[in-house]
């Protein structure tokens, strides 16, 4: 047969789809599969079924991660993995994650049923906790090395969260730390997602060829007042944490939107203790995040925002308290495979234009290990981590047609 | 014997009140016992039993007011009520509401042990839900029937807990709304509490002779804008309704300061949905309160805070839920009572001073069916509805005595 005319079956991905989209289904339309969740263990079984039924090997790893394996008879040929996540954020979207995931296995499933034999091994995976749950990318960093025993201890989600969740999962911390994978032995990593922007439908593009992916880092800040009665207590001797922290939230926007056009920072959060209406707030802690596509603007804007932050607490009187809870550096995609993929969508007579991407991905851990290529389809609306979040059937399908061919093209030429 | 050589017995209301600062006791020398938490339950059996061992009748209305009774032999003779509350704030001190119960049952206790005949009964009572954990003053606006089937659809702490604390104590909706007394058999109602500021410290003075209690609003705020991926969507296309809450606490705060400086409010907490690092906030839902002395102020205040919200809630293009969760006018306190005080302290040779009261109390339920009056006990550094809550052992001696000569001479003149 001749690879150019092989085709994914489109009814069998939708099918797939369906029946992901209700595990975890929220009234809205939404999924809820926080990492290690009950929903989220449900699908990680669901995953490991359906890599089963198609005939697929099934390799578990110590950080958690899932693969189904299409091994080729050469033991020391090189894997080609292709993946994404299966973990949503709170009350997120169907697509996020999801259509990677279904689009490596639909391209696994398609090569096997049509009997082409490969040199590599392809290697569909579901990345542990890409949503940061936990700690974000963390099931991706652990495969490329990037995993620290300082890591573990301040995470975006708590240490209890993390050793609850290992622990219902049934992993270790140990095997967090030593998942890595040897770099010779990888040949690359793609990965189909959606936009999460609108970017692709303003331009009439159906394909995004992703250039590089935004560095993230979080912060868990936290200012200290003093718990006051809110009746008796002058509003001037007042150590109010609440007012530090909304202030620092305003001007953060502000700073970012000013001085860091390129840049986003989002305060996610926030808590008052003791948070009663007749109590001056004593604690007010916030949780803190922002993206920069080089590493030079990240520091920067790290300065810049932990400076902020400071100085609103100088000026309410408050103490502060700064906790890293997690930093993701940018990473630049492979030029050779943004080539490769923008090539088999030429030859799907699909459109490309190349984006940049703000939202982190498990590409961006992979680029330290291998060549990591992402290939973008359109969001409607832009709209993600949302129930609001939407792709078109056929757009989906398109991206998995894509993959399919970067993939015969990266395995045979 | 001469009722004015008559004296309390300091080192049982010590015993009592260190027995009672172990109930809900927090690691910092506080106290935590919200209305019908275990903590709160356990302080009420304490109570019960507290008044049985002093050979007191006791009592529980259908509001949950627990009450110990010293009755006289007449059936027909009008009651005089003293009383405060056993419930705590979150996280609380040991005094607030404590020192006014026990001063209450000491007084009865000493005119029993003293064998002293009375024409009047006295009754020692423990209001139920003073702080508002639910309601606010829920127990003596029972008792004085402003409690309406309206207040108990909205409150601060929502209808939930509502429902299952009445059920954890064993009360009813019904019996909150038929609890209310008749003013021609209640004779007037005493309340000696601590004064949660540092204005008698200030003025070098022993008791504070209140004249008036502030009125208190309490509103739900909730900001209403879009969940959206925290990396992907750009900075000036963002509905982010923890913008609209953070601006609104900072102006409530600057507003009052400015324009309102006889009066207080305060952001006691504050809650960002769906409260993830990633994701955009698409609900800020806070608690807003805030205090006047006269009803005309009062209402200029929430108008002009209610303003202020809609203004921000428009600045950053969001929706705005109000939902009211309660009210309680201000009151003045009997001139009577007040000089019955006055006239008390100063026959033990204590210092007063008239104060006006920021804090809100059982008193401004009462003053609505009878006279009612209130001393204040010094606050060390002010401090309340906290852990440092403190104040020196001879200023609650000196509460309590001031108390049972107001007691007596309103009784024998």
């Amino acid at each position: 047969m001749n690879p150019s005319t092989l085709r994914i079956n489109a009814e069998r991905f939708k099918t797939n789809f369906e029946a992901l989209s209700k595990i975890g289904a929220t009234p809205d339309g939404g999924v809820h599969r926080p990492t290690f969740s009950q929903a989220h263990l449900q699908v990680r079984a669901w995953f490991r079924e359906l890599a089963a039924e198609a005939g697929l090997e099934f390799n578990i790893d110590s950080a958690g991660n899932h693969s189904a394996l299409l091994q080729c008879a050469d033991p020391e040929a090189p894997t080609l993995l292709l993946g994404s996540h299966l973990d949503s954020v709170t009350n997120g979207g169907r697509f996020d994650g999801a259509i990677g995931v279904l689009s490596a296995l639909e391209v696994l499933q398609t090569i096997k049923d049509a009997g082409l034999y490969l040199p590599i091994h392809l290697e569909a995976i579901d990345f542990t906790d890409e949503e940061g749950t936990l700690f974000g990318l963390m099931g991706s960093a652990a495969v490329a090395g990037k995993l620290t025993p300082q890591d573990l201890l301040g995470l975006r989600g708590g240490r209890n969260a993390l050793l609850s969740g290992l622990s219902r999962a049934g992993l270790t911390e140990e095997g967090l730390l030593m998942a890595k994978r040897q770099s010779h032995q990888t040949l690359g990593y793609l990965e189909v997602h959606i936009e999460q922007g609108s970017r692709l439908i303003e331009a009439g593009a159906d394909i995004g060829l992703v250039t590089s992916i935004v560095g993230t880092n979080s912060y868990r800040l936290t200012f200290l007042g003093r718990a006051d009665h809110a009746g008796t207590t002058p509003m001037d001797a007042r150590l109010d944490a609440g007012q530090g922290a909304s202030a620092f939230t305003l001007a953060a926007r502000q700073q970012v939107m000013r001085n860091y056009p390129q840049c986003v920072v989002n305060i996610g959060s926030m808590t008052l203790e003791p948070g009663a209406f007749n109590i001056v707030p004593e604690r007010a802690c916030l949780s803190l995040e922002f993206r920069a596509h080089d590493e030079d603007t990240l520091d920067q804007l790290e300065r810049a925002l932990l400076e902020l932050a400071e100085k609103e607490a100088q000026r309410f009187n408050l103490g502060l308290d700064i906790e890293s809870v997690g930093a993701h550096q940018p990473a630049l995609m492979s030029q050779q495979i943004q080539d490769v993929f923008h090539r088999a969508a030429k030859s799907l007579n699909l459109k490309t234009v190349p984006l940049a991407s703000f939202a982190g991905h498990d590409a961006q851990s992979m680029a330290s290990i291998c060549p990591a290529g992402m290939i973008f389809i359109p969001s409607v609306d832009g709209a993600s981590h949302s129930p609001r979040e939407y792709t078109e059937w056929q757009d989906c399908v398109n991206g998995a047609s894509v993959l399919l061919h970067a993939v015969l093209s990266m395995a045979i030429g």
